[in-house]
């Protein structure tokens, strides 16, 4: 069976009827950004986007000089009803589980709110969604793809308004570079011409390794290794925080996924990051994540590459950075 | 050592002063396309190249909606000196051995031409070299880059007009998908950018295959098999021709490569291309490879692929066609 039958038959599964015409294996999930970009988007076009969002998307489409409209987040996702659908909106870029950078997860009212509203409004939706598999608490919920397969049907192919981007990199290994897009048909052949143009096809070598490990079940026997070596270094994250950064700052809560946002009250956290690397603590600042720029005293953490004993002696090394450039009383309330 | 290491060493015994850091790894030579595409080229820009050039330079760069200044050819390659450099030019397209489609490589004379023209006037060479290693007759030319390096020496990095793109796709797998770029270090690091945004890197299993076989001798020490092999198809398909089509079209005789260019007078070779595939028999009509879609008489033949017996069968199929579409005697010329 060709990859791209396996990929789909994961998503009838669930409830998509979708076929291998409606499926394209990409380079990771951030090629399928940029065919998305090279297809989709002009000059111009009205991007609306969680603030803050994947960098990658941003370094994918801003060479297309599109508007990025980011909406401010709470701890159940973008603010859907923030959504200006007043005027023209090309695109609805949402990752929905364990979103990079936050940590943060759209809750099931504001999936179902967002895909009501591409119908209505008659946007696109991209649903970027590389870390579903990574669930450590909380209860999984169905993708805007399902739940537009829920409410279209059988017209599910003619009338969907989402595209959505998969990968294997979190589950299997980043280095083979396979993911993929599943689509409509119609937008699907114009995401097919564009990556012939692009690099004419990935790697078969990789395809074939990866429809292998996903046939004979070594991807979906894998994840529970993953998920519980993962959910303690999350856990260990989230007390370290508690313990080191305490009332100085306020930090996201994720169910899965790879990073914790944190946000330091004063901080200025392209300074702090320049510290911190002295004391080999690594993290990412958090304002290349906003399509203004904006979220200065915000850093993206990773807590699923370190063992337990180095995140917990990490974010004491933070901690004591924080305290010293921030000697006074923290001011209280987020 | 990296695979990027290996490369730029794989130029600097060929007198081309290149460290690894005028190398990036693509995803087969296309995505170095896409890449100067994307760095380079502005709505508008003149692009010459050759008439008729490779189809996939077409595709990944209208898109942008280049101008395309198609150059003639003859046997020796794009006739250089009508290269109009009275206008604004932004860069010229060359496939110097074994072009595809036309089989035919540029004279040392033309490329030393070229090479000098792009100093003078300040465009850029875009150097699309595929087949390279895969020669048959005749004897190896200089790169047009090597040519550059001779001529700039130490200077080269600073002051090289030259983006050269490669590939081990004709000689191990064209599966794994996996080329490089080499350019000066100021345009290089555009480039890394540009594929950030498009994929954020190529396999490193594929990379690190490619490095192995490099390394080891085994893609060096393949070429003489594969380059027997081909030379005989190569001289069948010649031979073929002689035989079943004669008078009635001329074609190309490449050095190496994978490519015949026939042109068959007063043939439409689309409607051609589909009584042949009745027959079992495919080419690729040629106006596809014509920036103004000229050339509906031509066709590309490939003689890599199948083995002697078939080359001379399908030959043989193929000039019974053209016999019975074209039943009068042909027009003598050229």
């Amino acid at each position: 069976m060709a990859l791209r039958e396996q990929v789909a038959l994961m998503f009838s599964r669930r409830g998509v009827p979708a076929t291998a015409d409606n499926v394209l294996i990409t380079t990771g999930s951030q090629q399928g950004l940029d065919m998305v970009g090279r297809t989709l988007i002009d000059p111009g076009d009205r991007i609306v986007c969680e603030s803050p969002t994947y960098i990658g998307a941003l370094q994918a489409w801003r060479p297309i000089k599109p508007q990025f409209d980011g909406v401010a987040m709470d701890e159940n996702g973008m603010l859907i009803d923030q959504v200006d659908t007043t005027r023209p909106l090309k695109l609805l870029y949402v990752l929905p589980n364990f979103q990079n950078p936050s940590g943060v997860s759209l809750s099931l009212e504001r999936r179902r709110k967002a895909v009501e509203m591409a119908h209505r409004h008659g946007f696109i939706i991209v649903e970027d969604d590389p870390y579903r598999s990574l669930r450590y608490s909380g209860e999984e919920l169905p993708s805007l793809l399902e739940i537009e397969a829920g409410m279209l049907g059988a017209d599910w192919n003619a009338n969907s308004r989402i595209i959505y981007l998969g990968t294997f990199s979190k589950v299997m290994a980043p280095g083979l570079r396979v993911g993929w897009m599943l689509a409509p048909t119609t937008a699907l052949r114009m995401f097919v011409l564009a990556k012939q143009g692009a690099d004419l096809h990935s790697s078969t070598l990789n395809q074939y390794i990866a429809e292998a490990l996903l046939r004979n079940g070594t991807i979906e026997g894998n994840i529970p290794f993953l998920v519980g070596v993962y959910r303690e270094r999350r856990d260990t994250m989230i007390d370290a925080l508690q313990t080191y950064i305490g009332k100085r700052g306020t930090w996201t809560y994720p169910e899965g996924g790879l990073f914790i946002w944190l946000r330091v009250y004063g901080a200025n956290a392209q300074a702090l990051m320049a510290e911190a690397l002295k004391h080999n603590v690594a993290f990412v600042p958090g304002d290349a994540f906003f399509p203004d720029g904006s979220g200065t005293d915000t850093m993206r953490l990773n807590f699923s590459c370190m063992p337990p004993d180095k995140i917990r002696e990490g974010i004491r090394r933070l901690g004591e950075l924080i305290a010293e450039m921030q000697p006074a009383a923290p001011i209280s309330g987020d």
